[in-house]
């Protein structure tokens, strides 16, 4: 590289690895306390040659929220292409939600820290529900199939499937010790059949 | 009230209700996002009133955390009287954690937020993972015991246990439909036998 490009700011950036530090800064100190001068610091690159790739920081928060919720509903899509009943549909969400919440940790971690604060986050909250209330109504079916107990209020059993799924985001650590197929079982036994010996 | 005592600003605050609204802020704007300026302006008092009763913003972070500590370790030490063996002392924590985190919902959603940026976020980070170490003592002693299944690991079952326990603060609003008492029994329900139909 020349000392001309180098001062030109572009060390082999390309989208993706600039959003998975946009990312990383985002879920460190929240977007609200990320800008892009900080972007730009931790990346050691220029402002413009960020604006190079996106037109905003709200853009960069779009596409990573995007990242979480397009694999959420692709998952969604192929759940519904599935045959059988809906609790084993279900199962399927529930094992494919923990390995994608694995693979794309960082994305995810963001999405469920969203508030409501700008546009993107709006949108992406808008998706969330939509998602929910897909396994909210595979929850309903498989009660009224008579396979899940119906003493819990479906859209109350609903919320702690998913609740336990989405507590991986504060403990699970992809460097640790826990695969993520073993973890996807470890969730969908304890959801299903419970921790208690039978 | 005299005029003179309406500038003085002292509109029959005690610590307790001034801490409520100070918890708000902090959840609706972030610890970090909260100066005295913005809890004087919303309680309509002036700092030196808010002074008169803690000596700073982080003696208000620490009041609040250890609400909700507080009543955790309170719990704890109950169940640590309990009779029985370690499933049913756990059983106990979890339906005892569901009520408390009903009950003091603004402090406990307090606590699972912090991230440890402050010496008051920090004491609190330790107290959690004190109580955290509790919880998976207790689930190691009835995995022994025979009660708990063998096949996950002690602590990922620990964690998926107050991961769907914790969730709660995402979505539990005391002013729904759903009563304090049968979350408790749908979150032992669903963590101990399971959601299936057996």
């Amino acid at each position: 590289m020349t000392a001309a490009a180098a001062r030109r700011g572009r060390p082999g950036y390309d989208l993706e690895s600039l959003l998975r530090v946009a990312v990383g800064l985002f879920n460190e100190r929240g977007y609200d306390g990320t800008s892009m001068d900080d972007l730009s610091r931790r990346l050691g690159i220029s402002k413009s040659a960020i604006y190079h790739h996106v037109r905003s920081r709200d853009d960069l928060l779009r596409l990573a929220l995007d990242r979480a919720l397009d694999g959420l509903f692709a998952l969604a899509a192929e759940v519904e292409e599935h045959d059988g009943g809906a609790l084993e549909r279900l199962e399927h969400l529930v094992r494919g939600s923990v390995l994608l919440l694995v693979d794309r940790l960082p994305f995810v971690t963001l999405l469920l820290r969203v508030r409501g604060n700008t546009p993107a986050e709006r949108a992406a909250l808008a998706r969330r529900r939509e998602f929910d209330g897909l396994v909210a109504a595979l929850v309903a079916g498989a009660v009224e199939d008579g396979d899940l107990r119906a003493d819990i209020d479906p859209a109350t059993a609903a919320r702690l499937l998913f609740g336990m799924v989405n507590s991986l985001v504060e403990w699970y650590r992809p460097d640790g010790d826990v695969r993520a197929a073993d973890l996807a079982d470890a969730v969908a036994a304890t959801a299903f059949t419970g921790l208690r010996v039978r």
